[in-house]
């Protein structure tokens, strides 16, 4: 990840976990390390990963969470302070994430804000947190206000991304992570969209080409686009393709049904819709996006019962709002993305019908 | 405040607050601005700041907070946050924190982590803000593990410092600012040290000639030293001095009975002491320092009592230690500190009785 100073290494292969405790050797100069997981990945890979960065020499302790986004709260980042003091955690000291992305939110967030910055580093174990939340920096957690309303931008030290932990990853959500995927090749690799569209069987199946295509892809558009634009102030909305549509599908839902996944995948048809309506793209790619979410599981249609108007209000508490105006990521065709902010709900109604 | 793209102007002076509105109209593009704001500081001084800012264009909500430190945790941040959402604060908009170094901190932490991250304006009322807290980015709360535990790093978009605020200042929260105004003296200008010694009227008086050079010449100090090291790896270490044994010593009376200025001033004494006797400083700095801060109000010895232990224990859950190491700011005589860390209690014992 090209940051300057703050660049770190993403590595990707199988049965990384087990050779964690050398990589954070080659860089991280802790002597405690806090492991933040908690649920099934607690139960099928903590003692993996813990007992390779003992035999580095690290002592560590372990912070368990619950498992699940309803705990992505306040009262859980301070459970994880308590624990963090606990275990005599200081500022040379750092947090490994061990999870999903929602370990990796909260575990991020709790090393961005204790003693105002600590190490930390991304253990990511399922696809969307490996192709999405754990690059990049953002951390934090949700508020009745909204999801991700508290939180910060702070960096790992470093990425571990180890596919074999999807073996253990039930279906949907790895469907879920697809969805990311399938995002970069629109905004950003004609050549990824072709390869998901060429390597179902390949993809789906999980092999060894597949899974390393798509990681080092996926991280490598992501780290691209974050590095020019680390706090959001400009290209890094492009990653937001189908998002805003998805936010509003998800919060209309009240984050039931579906997953983000899900509803991201739906966004970006409704995004591609737009494009199309609006004279920026060709009506094909719109049946290129749903062949290619369909061929991976994913739904391209709103679930029956939800109304346009309630997903556009459900837009409305995105943190991209800005100064109340909502701003689309549109795109001129395959791998061109672009911004678009002065639409009406007459001008969007029909795509999310 | 000198910082790249994140540099921030500091106005000093007389009856700033009825101008507010037109420093923030410069710098801030905000729509909507949320004061937080508590107690005294409320009552005297909300309306004069609300009304400029309001004359100025933005939407003002008022974010009420309870007075006093020991309000500075994770319950009141949590409800801070409850009014941002309420008071529809996005993205672009922004806090001005309207208090004391509590206020501001709180405030900078929750605009830090507000949709990770918001603009935010220090309007520091006390001389200690003023001159410390509200310049240098440092944010956060306590936890019963330790003073400013949780916290973040976080430029604010402008300082505006109005002495007129003093007036309504209790003498001894004055006298607690004196002791990093004298701090600075010693670390970094015996020209300052000097003009304190010799304009205690004008000082201890509040006027003009002597707030303007004390509060310029300490915002000067500490912006230069945090804008060469602003996330303390290095010489921002310098501006702990006094304050490791301040803080065992507010530690060890657990936050009772002496204030921070207080026990920062008598750790001062301390460390000029251990200066003196490790044979870096001549033994007439430590008369000219108890001196100094005799005529300024403050104290130079522990409460009876307190012993050497205890404020040896109570450094341990400081910050600064790093890797459980303490780490002392001594001095090479008046202006020149020095950072020195293989010390064991023995070598320190003497200075703390």
């Amino acid at each position: 990840m090209p940051l300057g100073k703050r660049a770190y290494p993403i590595f990707i292969g199988d049965d990384l976990l087990a050779r964690t405790g050398s990589f954070l050797k080659k860089k991280i100069h802790a002597k405690r390390i806090g492991i933040v997981t908690g649920g099934k990945v607690k139960k099928y890979y903590l003692e993996k990963c813990k007992s390779s960065i003992e035999k580095s020499g690290f002592a560590v302790s372990v912070i368990s969470i619950p498992e699940g986004e309803k705990y992505k709260n306040l009262r859980t980042i301070s459970a994880i302070y308590d624990s963090m003091v606990k275990a005599n955690l200081d500022r040379g000291d750092a947090i490994v994430a061990l999870g999903g992305g929602v370990t990796g939110d909260m575990a991020g967030f709790a090393s961005a804000t204790y003693m105002r910055g600590i190490d930390f580093i991304q253990i990511p174990t399922t696809l969307l947190a490996q192709v999405d939340s754990s690059v990049g920096g953002k951390t934090g957690i949700d508020h009745p206000g909204g999801k991700n309303l508290i939180g910060a931008f702070y960096q790992p030290k470093m990425v571990i991304c180890d596919y074999s932990a999807f073996s253990t990853l039930p279906e949907r959500e790895f469907r879920c992570g697809m969805a990311e995927v399938i995002k970069y090749g629109i905004i950003k690799s004609p050549s990824l969209f072709s390869f998901l569209e060429k390597s179902v069987d390949s993809v789906r199946g999980m092999k060894k080409s597949g899974m390393e295509r798509i990681i080092k892809e996926s991280c490598s558009i992501k780290a691209s686009i974050v590095s020019r634009d680390e706090r959001e102030a400009g290209i890094r909305a492009f990653l937001n393709f189908g998002h805003t549509f998805g936010h509003g599908i998800e919060t209309a839902l009240n984050f039931r049904k579906l997953n983000h996944g899900e509803a991201v995948a739906i966004g970006m048809v409704m995004a591609v819709k737009l494009s199309s309506l609006l004279g920026y793209s060709p009506s094909t790619l719109v049946d290129r996006v749903e062949k290619l979410l369909r061929l991976y599981g994913l739904p391209t249609a709103p679930p029956r019962g939800l109304t346009a108007i309630n997903i556009w209000k459900g837009m409305s508490h995105d943190k991209k709002v800005i100064g109340g105006e909502k701003r689309f990521v549109l795109v001129n065709g395959l791998g061109k993305p672009f911004l678009k902010s002065d639409l009406k709900y007459n001008d969007v109604k029909s795509v999310m019908e």
